[in-house]
């Protein structure tokens, strides 16, 4: 099968680390056995200081809006350009616990970017570079939440309210209607149901994709 | 006379710093004497940390020249939007040390990124704000890495090749030759000289802008 980018979204507490678990298993089962993880922001030396900054903020000082979209789409290119393209190029696949489709839900939903801004952005920055197929963990903001207290302290993000994460999810669901590349896996119930919900989603579209 | 952001702008080596502390003379002599300093990137915490990132990069990887490129107009933004105009809505004059000039003669000229992506970042990221007046300090790639191989070890940037800095130089001109907000100062001579013909660039603009 020739090599795909695959990546994983959803809100905080949606079972991302799971899925990735689930997702490897699943590749391996059909002979994919070179598999690279990324992980946005992050990824690189670089975008690892500068997930740092997202996450953490800087004493005595707001993180501005734009500053932070910057920050991620440096991040962002700075990880396809040295790490996921030449993977993909070498013939591994690559599996990522988030890519742009964050930005456009937690930016341009959560945050209400326009629309235009984050489309000129994302094409200046990325150009028609665009995941094989996006596994979008469906879940409620409060549920998500829930899980992701019970994990331990919440970042600057995660801090967010309960509105906003209500915006990015209504964003994530509206992209993913329509666009065919993003398939959408129910994430509200027990781990068994998401893990079962997401074997079957994966396996019909290696199915359909190889 | 109302309150005005004014850049100083120019090579490694093109005298700056001097320039600044001239510049803060001429305005206090005018009667100005509340003035905010900035520098690019730079100028804010978080803008500070991104300015490390650029200066230093980071231990085992390359820097990718679009990821160096958000990262300038993400600290951009950072100061823009917490110090620049604020300060300029209180009242304050603003003498910039490197504004979004720069961007456009090292990104776009040095490093050759295409203008039309320069333009639509600029215009996606800070509008139309722009300084009221930049100074340029016009000054041999030759002569000006000279005087800055003199005050000690060169950063990332001043690292590049003498070829880098003609082109940015090349374009510092070309837009300074088509936008009369910036004026160009010939930098090439001795201290006194650049001192005497910036005096007189600045003090003939203040006569006519207040």
């Amino acid at each position: 099968m020739k090599s795909k980018f695959i990546v994983i979204e959803g809100l905080e507490g949606a079972g991302k680390t799971t899925a990735r678990d689930l997702l490897v298993d699943v590749l391996r089962q059909h002979g994919v056995t070179d598999i690279v993880f990324t992980r946005e922001p992050g990824g690189t030396p670089l975008a690892e200081a500068l997930r740092t900054l997202i996450k953490e903020g800087v004493t005595g000082e707001e993180i501005t809006d734009k500053a932070e979209l910057l920050m991620l789409y440096a991040a962002r290119v700075q990880l396809v350009d040295t790490i996921i393209k030449p993977a993909l190029a070498r013939g591994a696949w690559v599996v990522g616990d988030r890519h742009d489709l964050s930005s456009q839900a937690y930016q341009g939903g959560g945050r209400g970017f326009d629309r235009e801004l984050m489309d000129t952005l994302r094409q200046a920055v990325l150009g028609d570079f665009t995941p094989d197929l996006t596994l979008y963990l469906d879940v409620a903001p409060e549920t998500g939440l829930q899980r992701a207290r019970s994990r331990g302290a919440l970042d600057r993000i995660e801090q967010e309210s309960l509105d906003f994460f209500h915006r990015t999810r209504a964003r994530y669901q509206e992209i993913a209607a329509r666009d065919p590349s993003i398939l959408t896996v129910d994430a509200n119930g027990t781990p068994q149901q998401v893990s079962e919900a997401l074997r079957q989603t994966l396996t019909r579209w290696l199915s359909e994709h190889n």
